[in-house]
Parts: C-alpha cells; sequence; structure tokens
C-alpha cells in the first residue's frame, strides 16, 4: 500500500462509542482504520460508514498485523475497549506490530495510575503513549466530544490535527487541549465525572423539590427546566431533563409521563468512587459530589427504602409523597424560581470543589494544569458542556492563582443574590421530608467556606483532651497542651509518638 | 532465669500510650517487659512504673534478645509503634529472637491490608499474628482501654487473659473480644475512629447553634452539656466537652474561656480518610462520617476562610458571628431542648452508618463480624464510649440482620419523636448562615434513607439518555432503553461494552 493510501489513524473497539467516533473522525477526511476483538462489529461499523457516504474514509480491519500497517507512521490509534485488563492485552497485541515512535491513546475511563504504569511499558518499547479521557456519550462521540489527552506531549502533537478537528467546536476552540503529562487527562476527566454525578443529583433535587414540595406536573416541570435552559443554567443536562420529563410513555396503553415509570435506582461506574477517594487522599472537601455518590448508593437499596417508608408510617412518620402539595400559581412560580437560584449556587460550589480537587493532585504530582483551559474544553460536546463554564474559564483568566471560585467577585456576587432563595428551598425541603443532600451539602460548604471562625476550636481541645495533640491558639505562637481536668495526668504530656 | 520469674507479656514502643499500657498490664498483676528503641523512654517507664509501686512487675531492656528471652513462652509481644515502616522494622527486630508459637501483636492504628500482610509473613515463620485496635487515648491506655484484636484466633486465646484483665471493664463485661481473622481488628477500629470523628464534629456543631444562634455564654454551654451528660447523651465526649467548656485560661493574665482561644484549625490522622475511602469502595453511604472529615479539611483553609469572610462582607454577606442574638430564657430553653434531640437524632445516623460500613466489609471478606459484640466493646475505655452503645447492642441482640438501627422499633421510635427539633435546628442554623454540615447531612440520610421513591429515577434516565444504560420499570420487569429524542440515534442502542 502507498503511504497515501495510508490512514491517518487507527481506532480499536468498536462498541458504539468506538464506532461513533470512527465516523467522527473520518466524516472530517481522515481515512481510520478500525479493529475489534470480534469481527461482527468491525462489519457493523463499515457498514455505518458506507450507509453514512464515508465507505472510502473507513477501513475495517479483521488481523492486528494488517491493520497496524495500514497505518501511516508514525502510527497512531485510539483505543476504546474496557478499562483495565483489555487495554493492556490490547497494548500487547498492537505493539507486537508497531514500530519505534508509534502512538497508543487509551480513550477508556482509566484509573490514572495505569496510564501512568503504561506510558513507562511504553517508552521501555520506543513506543509513545496518552491516557485520553473522552466526554459526550455516544452522541458527543459521533458528532463531537470533549477530549482530554495526557501524557506525552510529543504523541498529542502528532494527532493534534485529527482531534481538534473532531471534537465540539466552541467561540473559544475545540474542545481539546494537550492537559498534561502522565496519567492528567484521566486524572481530570475522573474529575469532570465526579462533577457530572453532582450536577444530575442536584437537578434530581430540584425536581424532587418542585414536584414533592410544590406539586408541579411533569408538564409544569418541563416548561420550567426548558425555561431554565434559555439562560444561566443553559446546559446539556438541563436540556435533555426537559426532553425526558415532557416524554410520554410508548410502552403501555394508557402512556403517561415515562419519567414516572422508571424506578428509582441509580447504576454508576468508577470514576464518582475514585473521585471522592482522590478528594479524601488530598485533603479536598468536595460534598456536593460525595453526596451525590452516595445518594447513588441510597437509591440502590430500594427494597430497603421501601421497608423503612413503611417502618416510619407505623411509627407515625408519613413519607414526603403522602402530602398534597396546593400552591397557588403565585407561590408555584417563587418556588419554581427559588429552585433556579438553588441549583445554580449549588452548581457554583460543586464546580469549584471539583477545580479544587484538580489544583491540589496537579500540585501534587507537579502537572501544571491550567484549570481554566479545563473549564475551555469541557464548554462543548461533553457531558457538563454549559454556559457557566464559560463564566470560570473567565474566573482563572483573570486569577489564575484564585483559591476558590466562591472568591471570584462575579460568583461572589451571584452565590449573595441568590442566597436567600437557596436557603429557602432547603428549608422547604428539609419540613417537608424531602432529602437534597447535594443542595444542603453545598449550602453547607458556602457557609463554611466563607466563615473565618468556624467550632473547629472544640473539636482541637477535645483531641488535645483525650490524646495530647496540642493545640494552637489565636492571640499567641506555638503549639500548646493543656491539663484540662483531673482525666489527663501530668505525665501525659508529648507532641510525638504514638497517639490513638 | 526461672520460668516463673519471665514476663507473662512484652511491649515494644513507649510513647505515652505505650507506657500507659504497660503500667496498666502491670497493675493488673501481669509481670510485664518493656523495650524502647531509645533507651531514655525505658528508663522512663521504668521510672514511672516505681513511683507507683509497680516496680516489680514492669521490667526495662535495652537489648531485644534479652528482652524477647524475659518472656514466657509463647512470647507476646504488644507493639505501639507509628503505623508503617516503624511497625515493620520492630517486626524485624522482634522476630529475628522468637522461635515458632510466638506472638507478635500490633496495637497500632494501621491499615488493615497492612496487617494482612505482615500474618503472612508471620506464618511463613511459624509466628501468630495480631492486629489490634486500641482506643482510650492516654487515660484509656492506662485506666483501661477498648481492645480490637483480629488475626490469629490462637493468639487471642493465649493473651485473652492479659487483654481482659487490662482493657475496661462494663456491666456487659471486659471491653475486647476476639473481633475475627485477618485485618478484622484493624477494620474496626477504622470504623470506629471515623464514628468518633462524626460525634466530635456533631458536638461542635451543636456547641455553634447554642453559641452563634443562641447566643449561649460559654457558662450556659457547660451546664447544658453536663445535662445533657446524664441522660441519653452520656458519653466521653460530651463529658469532657463541658470540662473544656468550662476551662479558663491561666495562659494569659485576663483570663477568660480558654476554649475561645483555640485556634479553629483541627489536625488529623488516617483513619478518618481511609473510612470515606472504603466507604466509597463499598458503595455505603456514610455522609455524617464524610462530612465530619471535609470540615477539618475546611478547617484546615484557615486564611482562605478569613479572605472569604472579607471577600462576603464586601458583597453585601455578613457572616454568621455578626449577628447578637437576643433570645429569651424560654426560647434558649427550647434550642437547648431542641438541639440535644438533633445531636441525638444525628448521632443513630451517624451509628447507623457506621455499623453498616463494618458489615460490608464483613461480607466482602467472609469475617462474619456480630455487630452487637462491637456496640458491646465499645461501651466503655474507647473515646465514643456511651451510654448509647449499649441500645445498639440491644438492637442488634434482637436482630443481627437488621438493615439498619435506623429500623430498629426503638430507634424509629426516637426519632420520630425528635424529628421536628431536628429539623428546627437545622433550619434555624440555615437561616443564621451557621453551617451544620454533619446534622444536616444526618438529616438528609434520614429522609433519604427512609422514602421508598427518590428522584434518581430521573438520573436514570438521563443516564440512559446520553449513554443507553438503560433502566428498570416499576410496572415492568427486564432492562428498558428508550430513544428519548432526536439527540439520540437508533444506531445508540447497546447496553454493553464500552460507555463514557
Amino acid at each position: 500500500m502507498a503511504d497515501e493510501e495510508k490512514s491517518r489513524v487507527g481506532l480499536v473497539g468498536l462498541a458504539v462509542m468506538g464506532q461513533n467516533l470512527a465516523l467522527n473522525v473520518a466524516e472530517k477526511g481522515f481515512k481510520i482504520s478500525v479493529f475489534n476483538r470480534s469481527g461482527d462489529k468491525t462489519d457493523n461499523a463499515v457498514a455505518r460508514a458506507q450507509k453514512e457516504g464515508l465507505g472510502d474514509k473507513l477501513v475495517g480491519y479483521k488481523d492486528m498485523k494488517e491493520f497496524v500497517n495500514s497505518l501511516q507512521k508514525p502510527r497512531s490509534v485510539i483505543i476504546l475497549v474496557k478499562a483495565g485488563a483489555p487495554v493492556d492485552a490490547t497494548i500487547k497485541g498492537l505493539s507486537e506490530h508497531m514500530e519505534p515512535g508509534d502512538i497508543i491513546i487509551d480513550g477508556g475511563n482509566e484509573w490514572y495510575e495505569n496510564t501512568e504504569r503504561r506510558i513507562e511499558e511504553a517508552h521501555a518499547k520506543n513506543l509513545l503513549y496518552m491516557g485520553m479521557g473522552v466526554s459526550g456519550g455516544e452522541e458527543g462521540a459521533r458528532n463531537g466530544p470533549s477530549m482530554m489527552p495526557g501524557g506525552d506531549v510529543e504523541a498529542y502533537e502528532a494527532v493534534k490535527e485529527v482531534l481538534t478537528a473532531s471534537t465540539a467546536q466552541t467561540d473559544s476552540g475545540a474542545c481539546v487541549t494537550f492537559v498534561g503529562k502522565g496519567g492528567a487527562g484521566n486524572f481530570v476527566k475522573m474529575v469532570h465525572n465526579g462533577i457530572e454525578y453532582g450536577d444530575m443529583q442536584l437537578i434530581s433535587e430540584a425536581y424532587d423539590v418542585l414536584k414533592t414540595v410544590g406539586g408541579l406536573t411533569n408538564a409544569e416541570l418541563a416548561t420550567a427546566f426548558n425555561e431554565w435552559n434559555a439562560a444561566e443554567l443553559d446546559s446539556f443536562l438541563i436540556e435533555i431533563s426537559a426532553l425526558i420529563l415532557a416524554k410520554e410513555d410508548d410502552q403501555v396503553a394508557d402512556g403517561g409521563p415515562l419519567v414516572d415509570k422508571i424506578l428509582d435506582k441509580t447504576g454508576m461506574k468508577g470514576t464518582g468512587k475514585w473521585t471522592v477517594q482522590q478528594a479524601a487522599e488530598l485533603s479536598v472537601a468536595i460534598p456536593t459530589i460525595a453526596s451525590s455518590l452516595d445518594a447513588r448508593f441510597i437509591s440502590g437499596v430500594k427494597d430497603e427504602r421501601v421497608a423503612a417508608e413503611a417502618c416510619y408510617k407505623t411509627a407515625g412518620l408519613a413519607a414526603a409523597d403522602a402530602a398534597t402539595p396546593k400552591l397557588s400559581a403565585e407561590e408555584k412560580k417563587q418556588l419554581v424560581d427559588d429552585v433556579r437560584a438553588a441549583l445554580y449556587a449549588s452548581k457554583i460550589c460543586s464546580y469549584a470543589q471539583g477545580m479544587n480537587l484538580i489544583r491540589a493532585k496537579s500540585t501534587e504530582q507537579e502537572w501544571g494544569l491550567d484549570l481554566g483551559e479545563m473549564a475551555r474544553i469541557w464548554k462543548g460536546g461533553c457531558i457538563i458542556r454549559a454556559r457557566f463554564l464559560d463564566r470560570i474559564k473567565k474566573a482563572y483568566d483573570k486569577d489564575a492563582n484564585l483559591p476558590s471560585l466562591l472568591v471570584d467577585g462575579e460568583f461572589a456576587a451571584e452565590l449573595v443574590e441568590r442566597n436567600e432563595s437557596w436557603r429557602r428551598v432547603v428549608t422547604a425541603a428539609i419540613n417537608a421530608g424531602v432529602a437534597t443532600p447535594s443542595m444542603s451539602g453545598s449550602l453547607a460548604y458556602f457557609d463554611s467556606y466563607r466563615r473565618g471562625r468556624l467550632p473547629a476550636n472544640l473539636v482541637q481541645a477535645q483531641r488535645d483532651f483525650f490524646g495530647s495533640h496540642t493545640y494552637e491558639r489565636t492571640d499567641m505562637e506555638g503549639w500548646h497542651h493543656t491539663v484540662w481536668s483531673d482525666m489527663n495526668s501530668a505525665d501525659s504530656i508529648t507532641t510525638d509518638g504514638y497517639n490513638a
């Protein structure tokens, strides 16, 4: 095969995401070779390409060697298979046929340390490697996702034109940038997903408050969400929520809103869990994201919840759903506006947490990540895409060292403007017995962070009392220890060694 | 040395905890050999023993071989050194002089998997090994701690009489039991510490609400805490909080309450972090404990908080502390009663979370842990000791398979009785701008768990929309997928493979 006939890039793993991304790349004018462990998916991808008039740009292979040899040098292959062992198996297969300088790009939701290990292994074979977060779901993969590549910058340079053309385009450019070295791309994608968990939970709480406390019908809910989507809350997740709320059930005769028939159990993958674990590791508080993960866990024990509801009904406390809200049109309008404010304020807190987590990791790993640039590449393509991200980008453009989005002047003004509505929503929910863990967790985060003096002095005094952990004072330097009572002994003064 | 002159047990690591535990064991009539890497602490321990009339029962050694040879066979040595590498170094030193059947017991806050590795390593040398959580701080170590030994049951049998005599004694027996195999003892101690974090944070929130919302003086606070300590909240941490609140500052001329001078920054060790990470790993929601860890993180960024307070003052939102509450005596009394109820209700939620985490791990590891027995050995000696633990023990005695403490009949009745007070406290705090992350997190947990239908249906619909993750229905079997709008393509139907 003459070099000009060879493909610009290759792709392994033809589940829907892989197929869609391959068609996307082909559509942008880059010839792409595709391969899948089971050949039927390769056939399927080729058939789809032909159907979409991209038959000359997408070539299927069923032999790994032929696949690799069909690529222009340096050969660049994007892998979209399940994270973990399948990635290692694919790398092994590819590297048997690759040459020094060739490039492997894992597009999966991989644990960042696995990418760092694979970078080392690739270098031992003189290959280049990237771990690249890809967000946007199936639709994003087909029409332009957000991509978060990290690892070898030379690899990025080699495929930059392909990635730039294939990602979503915004008024701030293509939704891709070289994130940083090592596992930085995977880490940023992990936090993106944690933020996505937070957004989804916050939206579900907004829905719950409006429905259960406000008594809004699904049609009224869809209308509210559509209105919200025209202004500061404009985002993919609000947009699809409006579509979901308006969708009629066509699976049964009597129809009605489909969302009401969906079981309230949510699945999850590893990224939300990792985000929470990394935050604990790095001493970063991310209560909005953590409570959204907890909400998925609690949703999972449906049988226990149904039993608990019955237990509490017997004990004299009915579930929130038992009440029939009777709000006037005016009260409904006020509640919709309040919930909109609460949702937006909570969202600012959630993104502040996520950004701080990225920065903490970047500092630890010396990745040198640019937070404003992360917000920029999330503006389009990905699941959390939103008008709001432009504001975050601008906050970091103004001050790259901003300690928190909460102290950006514009966000602070917005939070102050909304804080009464926010408090009204959370207290109304509490009084109705409706849990809003992520909204109330966000509010507690806000009220903690903006307070110079917290009651942690008592906690530290307790630690000194029972463990001689010592304390600092507000009025003098140094570490101090007090014999608080006869329960302490004077022998106990220590600041080192073992304390339980 | 004749065998009857030899020591019943040995102890390595003579920081305050180690010294105190050695004196405790000696006082119970067991001859104990002690060793420390630096000899001055050995001298100190011996001097303290002589001063306390225990000189014939506590013998100091400065040579590891002599130390080991001074012990009755099977030789049993408790290690109380810093977790991690120092433990490995101590094990190495000991095992050079030990014989098959001898026993090493690590009493530190060790990560449970390190204990499991060391058990394997000990077995390779025909030694027995235990990882034993010890709680009670310095005072507990001296007068009777709670001990959570896990690992080799034969090792437990060999030292049972020493541990049983040295731990705290309650009306339900000594505060020790064989927890389970492997790292079970360390894991249970880790969760104990997580619960301890939760208790400390909840108490600090109670203090904050009473002080900041209620305007109580420190003297009034101490009185309230002392009253609480006489009934359902009776516990070590409430007791010492009352003592702390009443303590005058003797380090400066003008005196005043010492707690007011303590800097509001709290330190931490690894166990709280591990608890949160393990909960995420095991899909168990522990929001009360997680928010208490977050509160420590936020306390740590004192400078940022001071700057944020100034930023928000400028933006038009004063800190909660700026207000001067003017409550009548009657209103104060009501608030004290409400906060007491909120604290107790939140505490039930926190322990329910901790117990569920222990059970999830026990199931995963097949440890067969007895939750009622865990509550029993925490009744005395440890930092979380409380009258309340007897109630937990009884709940599990009644039903070992209780899915949650929240559905125990007695706890459910107590929660229903308190739920209005609880809501009043959290909403009053929210309206005053005072964060109560652990109390509000507990309440959200309660309201989520007791609700048969949560808004997770919308989250699952979103997941199906953008990732074809499918959903279950309330009215029919199986997994379903919907093409929600033109934004989905019919080609996207999939339930396996790669989804981002």
